[in-house]
Parts: C-alpha cells; sequence; structure tokens
C-alpha cells in the first residue's frame, strides 16, 4: 500500500523523492499513524496537523546535521516514523518501547527531550550558539512551537534573548488556536487577528527583532517548501507563523480536537472511538475534584478556581462550565497561576490552584517566594502525582514530596481514597490557615459510591487501618490501598498493623510515638523519590525519638523512571506487591 | 529643614499638599533616602529614580485602599518613608527592624511581599479579579514593575492573562534601562527604540490589548499626576511608560549606576563612597568564581558562561569583559538560562551556569527536565547559598540542598574554602559527565593566598580533617570552618573528629561506614534547612547501615528565618558556636 513510505527509513531515503509525490508520502504518513494509535493508543491531531510541516523540515534541512527541536513533543510521530523508528512505532509509549516525546537517547534525529513545554526556543538558542562558537555558520537550527506554548513565560525569555543575537536560528510558530485544550490568553486573540489581516503593520515578533514571516497555510506541502528553502538563506533569528488544524485527516478529530488529543482506541475508518464496555468502577481522582470543586463552590462564594491550561486534564471544565466567573484557565503559565492565586488570597478569596505535580516544578519559586513566605491559604490540588504510567520520565510526578516538605508553612496531604479527597477539600476551604499541597495520583481510586456527605479531617491527624503488634506499615496516599490485600495474603495478619498517615506535613508524631513503642518493625510506602519524602521524615523522627527498631523505606529509587503501565512500573521500581511480600518473609 | 515630609505621616498627610508643594517635597524625600542609607546601607539607586512616581501615586490614588504593589521592591524606599515607616526607616534591613523589600506583615500599604522579580502583575490581576468578584468596580490596582523585570517570563505570562481581562489594573513600567546591571534582550531594545520614537504605529503592548500610554518623564511630577488621574478614569487593563533615571538627584549614583544600587556608606554630599580600609582579607567567593573561571576559560574553549542578570553579583562580569562572545547575560531569566546551557551542553560545550541559591527556584523544572534527565554536563554555581543576611527571608538559599538532593543524576558539592570551590570548577570542566551544583555563601572565604595551582577533587569523597574517638563532625561547606575555632576551645580536642564532606551527592558512604564504627556521636552542620539536606542524608544513611550511635542534626529550623547579619542569624537558628558548644557539653 504505502508505496513512498515503506522506502523510506531515513530523512536520507525521504530527500530522494519528488516533491510532487510529497503529497502522497503525506497521505501514507497520516494513514500510517492513524492505523498505529487507533490500536495502540496515543496522542494523535497534534501529529497529523504537522504532517506536512515535518515531511517539509526533513526534505529542506539535512537533518540530523540540521538541528530540529519539536517543543513539547505531542507532534513528533511523524518526526520518528520518517527517522529510523517507522518499524518500532508500534512500541510506542510502551515499557521498554520508543517514548511517546523526543528523547535524545533514541535517536541522533531527537536533538533535545521534551515533554514538558516551550522549552524549545532556549535549547536551539544554546545549540546555535555553540555552532557559531565552533565556527559553523551554515548549520540551521530549527524548533517547532505551538501557539499555546510559545505563549508560556519560559518561550518569551527565550525569544527575547534570541533577538538580540545573530544565531542561525528558525521559529516555526505551529498555530492551530489549541494546545490540549484551546489556547487562551491576549497573545492568541493578537496572533487571530493576525490571521485575520486586522493586526497593525508591526508584528509582535518583528518588535522581538525576529524575521517575521507568515502567516502560511501549514498544509500546502508546496508552499512550506518554498519559505523554508527561502529561509534557510537568510541569517539571523526568524519566525515561520504556519496555519495548520489540529488532528487534520480525521474528520472526527478536526471536528473534536480535545477529545482527539490523546483519544484512546479508535475506529480507523470512521474515526469513532471505542468506548469501554461500561460497568460500575471508581472514579478518577480529577473528576473527584472536579465534581467536589464545583460541589464547594456552590455553598462557598470565596472559592475560585484555576488551571494552567488543563482544563480537561484536571476536570476543572466542570467548574468552567458552572461557575465560569470564578473558574480560570490561564494557559501554559504555572508561574503566573501560582501568584495569581496568591494575589486572589490576600483579597480574602480561596483558591484552589490544580496543578500536575510534574508541572508545579515550574512555579516551585513562586509556591515558596509568593504563597508559603507569606502564609497565604491557596490549596494546590497535585495532579498526576507519582508514576504516571506511559508519559514516562518527563511526566512523572515524583519528586514532589521532597521538593514541597522543606518548604515552611506548607501543610501536605495525600488522599488514600475518593472520600479523604472530598473530605481535605472540604476541610481546607473551610479552616485552613496557610497553604496546602494535596497530591493524587492519575486515573481511578477505590470507591464507587464516593459522593458522601462532607466530614471535616483534622489536620495533622493520621488513620489507624488496622492494629498489629510486630510490623507497622505506614502509607501515604492511594498506594496505600496494596496493604489490604497484602495483609489479608499473609499467614500472620495479626502482627501487622496499617497506618495512613495522610499528612505529611505536619507529621503525626502522636501516632509515630505509639507506633515506635508498640511495633519492632516499621516499613513505610509511599510512590515518590527515596530522597527527602515519607520515609525520610519518619527515619528523622525515629533518630530524634531514638526508636531502636528497623525502619524500612519503599520508595522510588534515586533514577530517573521509564515509561510503562503504573503496574509495570511499580514493580520495576520495587514498590509492588511483591517486593513488599519478600520483604516481609525475610523478617517475619 | 524637612518641611513638608516632616509632617507626613501618611498618604493622607501627603494628599492634603498642594500639587506646587509636592516638588519641594519630592527634594526633601531624596536628602531623607540618601541621609538614611549614607550610614545605615541599603539600596540606594532604585528608591532615588522613583521619588517623583511614588509621590504621585501616593497623591492620586487613595492608598491603602487602592492597591499598589512595587515590584521586587528596591525602589519601595520612598513608599514605605510615606507610608507610616519614616521613624523608623534606619532600621531598614537590620536585625528586627523593617525590612529591605515590601512585605506584607510590616504594613497594611504594603500589599504583597516583594524580594524575587517579575511577580507584580500576576499579584496585582489577583487582587483585580478579587474585587471584580466582589463587585467592588471602583477600587484602583497598581503594579509598578522596571524594564528589566518585565522581561522576565513570569511578568509576560501575566500580561498574557490581564490582557483578556477586564480588571482594572494600571501597570507601570519604570523604565531606566537597568535592573541591578544594564538590562538586556530584544524587548529592551524595542524600548529603546520606541523612546527615540523609532518604533511603528502598533506597540507590543497593544498587541497583548493594554491601553498604553508613553513614554512620559517619570520625574516630571504635573505630567505624572494628569496622566495618572486620566488613567483612573479608564476602564480596563492599560500601561503607562515612564522614564526614569535610576540614581536621580545624586550625581554620583546617576553616572555609576551599577556601583549605586547598593553602595554601601557614602559621603552624603558628594556621593563619594566609603572604602573600608583595606587590609589583607579573604576574596569574596563570588570573585573566586569569577576570576577562576576567566583562567579555565581561557585553557579550555568549550567553557562558557552564563547568568541571568547578575553580572557583578556573580562576578561573571570579569569573564564577560576578558572572552565577551563566550559569557552572556541572559536578563531576568532563570528558566531561559538554564535550558540554554542544556542546549549548549548537547553540542558539547560546558557551561558555567551561575544562578544565587534563591532564583535556582525559578528553573527547578529546567533543572529537573532539561539538565538532569538527560544527564547533560552543566555545571551550576549557585551564589548567596546559606543565609544571606539583610536581603531576608525572601533571599536566603537554604532549601536548594533539600530540593537539589532528589534530582536524580545531580552531583552536589559545597565547597570549605576557595581552594576546594577553585579545584572543583577545574575538576568539574575536566572529567564531569552530568551535571552538578556548587553551591557557595554570600560573602568572603577564609583564605588569603588562593590561587593556587588547580588540583583534582575525586567525586564523592569526602575529607578527613581530624580524627576523633568520640564524636564525629560530618560537615557541608564553609560553615565547616567553625569546627576549627570550636576543637581549639573545648577541653578535649582529642574526642572530636571532623569531616569535610564536600559532596552531599553523592554521599561518601564510605567513609561513613568507617566514622558509624568509630565514633558514638555524630553531628552535622549546614546552613540549609533541616528537612532533606545534609543531616537527613546522614540519618538516611546511618538507618540502612543500622548505625547504634546518636545523630545531632545542626541545619536551620522549618521556619522562614528573617534579616540580620549573617552571624545573628546562624545564632538565632541554633547554627553558631554557642549552639553547639552546649550541645558538646551536654553529651561529654
Amino acid at each position: 500500500m504505502s508505496t513512498f513510505l515503506n522506502n523510506i527509513q531515513t530523512p536520507d531515503d525521504l530527500r530522494q523523492l519528488k516533491v510532487k509525490e510529497l503529497s502522497i508520502l503525506a497521505q501514507e504518513l497520516r494513514e500510517f499513524i492513524i492505523d498505529i494509535v487507533s490500536t495502540k493508543e496515543g496522542h494523535l491531531g497534534a501529529s497529523l496537523g504537522v504532517v506536512e510541516l515535518t515531511i517539509a523540515l526533513h526534505y529542506v534541512f539535512d537533518t540530523p546535521k540540521d538541528k530540529l527541536i519539536w517543543d513539547v513533543g505531542h507532534q513528533a510521530y511523524g518526526h520518528k516514523i520518517l527517522t529510523e523508528r517507522k518499524d518500532i512505532f508500534e512500541t510506542n509509549r510502551q515499557l521498554n518501547g520508543i517514548s511517546g516525546f523526543p528523547k535524545r537517547s533514541e535517536s541522533k534525529y531527537d536533538n533535545f527531550g521534551t515533554g514538558h513545554s516551550s522549552t524549545s526556543i532556549s535549547a536551539i538558542l544554546g545549540m546555535a550558539i555553540a555552532s557559531q562558537l565552533k565556527g559553523d555558520f551554515k548549520r540551521q537550527h530549527i524548533a517547532v512551537i505551538g501557539d499555546a506554548s510559545i505563549a508560556s513565560g519560559m518561550a518569551f525569555e527565550g525569544l527575547n534573548h534570541l533577538g538580540v543575537t545573530k544565531a542561525n536560528v528558525l521559529i516555526i510558530l505551529n498555530d492551530n488556536a489549541i494546545g490540549i485544550d484551546p489556547s487562551v490568553g491576549a497573545l492568541k486573540n493578537y496572533l487571530t487577528n493576525v490571521k485575520k489581516g486586522t493586526a497593525k503593520d508591526e508584528n509582535i515578533f518583528e518588535c522581538l527583532n525576529m524575521n517575521y514571516t507568515g502567516p502560511i497555510d501549514g498544509h500546502d506541502l508546496d508552499l512550506l517548501l518554498t519559505e523554508l528553502e527561502r529561509l534557510k538563506t537568510i541569517e539571523g533569528p526568524k519566525l515561520l507563523h504556519v496555519i495548520t488544524t489540529k488532528g487534520k485527516g480525521l474528520q472526527k478529530a478536526e471536528e473534536n480536537q480535545v477529545a482527539y488529543h490523546a483519544p484512546g482506541k479508535f475506529n480507523k475508518e470512521t474515526g469513532e472511538r471505542i468506548k469501554r464496555v461500561s460497568k460500575a468502577e471508581p472514579p478518577k481522582y480529577q473528576d473527584v475534584f472536579g465534581h467536589t470543586l464545583v460541589e464547594l463552590a456552590q455553598q462557598n462564594q470565596k472559592i475560585v478556581g484555576i488551571t494552567p491550561a488543563m482544563p480537561t486534564g484536571s476536570s476543572l471544565k466542570y467548574m468552567m462550565e458552572e461557575i465560569p466567573e470564578r473558574a480560570f484557565d490561564v494557559g501554559i503559565a504555572e508561574q503566573h497561576a501560582v501568584t495569581l492565586a496568591a494575589g486572589m488570597a490576600t483579597q480574602g478569596l480561596t483558591p484552589f490552584c490544580n496543578i500536575y505535580s510534574t508541572f508545579l516544578q515550574r512555579a516551585y519559586d513562586q509556591l515558596i517566594h509568593d504563597v508559603a513566605l507569606q502564609n497565604l491559604s491557596v490549596i494546590f490540588c497535585l495532579d498526576r502525582a507519582g508514576l504516571v504510567g506511559q508519559d514516562g520520565p518527563t511526566h512523572h510526578g515524583v519528586f514532589d514530596l521532597a521538593y514541597l516538605r522543606c518548604i515552611p508553612n506548607l501543610t501536605i496531604f495525600s488522599p488514600m481514597n475518593e472520600i479523604e479527597l472530598r473530605n481535605i477539600m472540604y476541610t481546607a476551604q473551610q479552616d485552613l490557615k496557610g497553604p496546602i499541597a494535596i497530591r493524587y495520583p492519575r486515573g481511578r481510586g477505590v470507591t464507587i459510591d464516593w459522593r458522601t456527605p462532607f466530614s471535616k479531617i483534622e489536620i495533622g491527624k493520621s488513620v489507624e487501618l488496622k492494629k498489629g503488634n510486630k510490623i507497622a506499615f505506614l502509607t501515604l496516599g492511594h498506594i496505600g490501598n496494596l496493604i489490604f490485600q497484602l495483609i489479608s495474603e499473609v499467614d500472620t495478619p495479626e502482627s501487622i498493623g496499617h497506618y495512613d498517615m495522610r499528612f505529611l506535613k505536619p507529621l503525626d508524631n502522636q501516632i509515630l510515638d505509639k507506633v515506635f513503642t508498640q511495633y519492632e518493625h516499621i516499613i513505610t510506602l509511599e510512590d515518590g523519590c527515596e530522597i527527602g519524602g515519607l520515609g525520610s521524615s519518619i527515619i528523622e523522627y525515629a533518630n530524634k525519638m531514638e526508636f531502636a527498631g528497623t525502619i524500612k523505606v519503599f520508595a522510588i529509587k534515586d533514577a530517573f523512571i521509564e515509561q510503562g503501565t503504573i503496574e509495570e512500573l511499580h514493580n520495576i521500581c520495587g514498590i509492588g506487591m511483591k517486593s513488599i511480600k519478600k520483604y516481609l518473609e525475610d523478617i517475619f
């Protein structure tokens, strides 16, 4: 079938084709992506939108000698397929398979690992300056960045520097007016005006000293080739503004761009998504957050909701639909999101600021300097905490316990189930003075009937779930549910106690004092990095109290963890059932 | 003397003056600032530059009901003096005195604590949205932000959101073309063109949907009053671009704006800085960094230097003078600085990225996601680590050990003296695979003859400085010098051993195994937060090895630490000589 694609392993093969053959290749590449993603799942819409651009870039530029970076990387599937990875593309996002994002260790064509947004301009400028210093003035350096990503502060910092250099850099603004959710902000509106021709003479990018071209149709291969060839001859920093359609070529994906960002399995002919057989199952934590926030906000007028560009992923969309005047999508702007929340909190509002654990790394200073130092009552809900699965090392939320625990004034809570999440949200908006971080994982909880009446959670108090006489499990968050099963499977369940710590900070010293006297062995379990998290905190307190028993920490070892299903990764990291059972056998 | 200023305690008093009296008040306010700062030290130039603006803002707006935020806050001395703090202004930056930055707990006129740059737009927007939600549409919200600060990514994120709101916000762009060092970047060049009248019709701020006015002379009180009165009546987001001169009114400060940012003591009549009597004393760590980098870069062509807006403070200025093509001031852009370094490292360059410890919090994600995950050889030099003294809680670099230690692939080193700093820089640029963070404090080291020939430091190896038989001190970095004195003052020095750990990561387990067998008591000493730092790491390893002795951690308690001299603060935090001696007495 795929006459041209079949014969392409590398961009060199691609460059053997005639220009007029490229549109057929584009069709074949689109079909290939749809074929695989429809059964293997993954990110669809972004890559479909840049099929022509991907082909044109590799056709015109001398990759991998010329440097090409894909910002975020959701859109790099076509790039991967054309650069030696067609035959293993079906392993995309699987354990030991290729990454869903560009990755340096995977291919010489992946010049910079991405995953988080808005890094590409800084990285490509670094490469271009390196070329200059080496006296290599011919090498081309290209970054492809979306309109949602270029609106993030870090991208602006990159442009601001780029504009005063003579670096041989081409920024391709891939403007499809959507990130994962539709783009927002003044720059998006401005770009819309540019596209309509209503913007004035001087361009915002020209203000920043870029040589600007556009906007042009990013699905017009001939035009792309012409412009890229032309831009190759122009020295210094330049920006090409291309208009594309996310999901291009699959009608359903074009019509419903949010759902088809990562649609799961779908019928490759009709585009129809394949729904799993519906059965009663526990809700996703994100939906418990989203629906509970609406409930609370309807009762408490002070509540506002904030998300940096994740209304769908965080389920803040429910509040945005129900109470739009108090729910804010601020775009890919974690720093702004946190300090905006701080500003609101000074005036007596109660902001729920929902940020994925891994993305809060982007607002670490704002959390310390603007929120915690001023002891402002901002409620952070950290979704996707712990291992997130197939998005892999760029997205695992495993450092949060360590980087949060050292911040004074901050309360840190992790719910073991849906009810605890609801109740801590209820408690925090009513009682809390000062900031709190509530971390919960990707995926589903454990409770089907989760919409129970609210009740308060005592700050700093853990829960004794089961008494024991020899071994105490101290667990934090959802992963603690593992211990129920474990206890049901051991020979001497009476020896094992189980404590849901709930709060990493303040630590429940009272219950720990009891545990230290009643048990010989303590085992801690968390889905965060072993350095600085729950285990560390227990060991630190045990040292102070001169606990004489043993403490074993089950946590994520000091390494970046690869992709795979969450269960696979828990086993690999040694925090799964098997590892814990083996340790228990040794001490029994 | 100061007829008008004498009678002003609050802005209400100010608002009793006639317009024509304000220029006299401006003169008095300037003299007052010069009087105090010339003897008490502090930040001078920024506040002198906004004397007229400060008076005009409080005259036109109904502070504190109207909300006013000073970005960074160096320029807020006049504001403080006019808002109930004239009589205590001489305690500025001292222990228990008023803060050198706006601070919520200090005054109802300080609406948002600042210190780090570029937070004001986000914070003021949060306040303005809060006013809207409360139905208060009359309240005014003003943020004053400099041209260096507005070029930082976070400020752009704030503007991008502000532009799509109807929030009643006035941004005052205080354009003096300098932060602490002269401003850089494309936006700065653009603003220069605007001032020259060579920019085109549409303004970059108008592109972001702001109502733009300017540029106007920020020292012309009448003009300021007229424009502010007019802008008060305009709804929605607006930006007033004012041109000021940093150091205005003191000739020497105008002529040498970098030195007079914080000039130390000076003659208030002539402006002449009062140099301390020169005697042989150890160099500042920053200068050891700066000069050593030049030495190394002259030998190693791969070395590049990067600073986000701190050429003077970090002493990267020496390399910028000597080897300008390989030394980069990227402006207030920590995120960009780190990922730029990562991009360079992918191409085989060896970047030394110098960032104050507290400001690296701004680039935490980039450090994890762009550098450590890809295991790139970037050498981070973290100046101002530990307690920094009079800049206070916004600037102490006390969280770094904790937030760095949890990052895989990262080596963490802290030099005990100048020689160790030189040698680790030498070692890192030659041998290291992967990233390293080298943290050192503000101020001077301990070695007068510090320009010794380079020698290599073995990665992960600590140093036994003194054998003992009962108590082992494990110290990290400069603060370890305290133990020399301590040992010289105790009755039984033979009982005390002292180990310079050098590396927080990788930890020298070999020497620890020895220490665990040879000593009953371990005492750790560090100038970082007690949660997650050196003490924690020793306790964690001791737990693994089942060390039966005691471990006492001297570190900074879990609280934000106020301002004072470093010595005062060490004593307050219980990491000074007195506290350690007292503990020793107890275990002897």
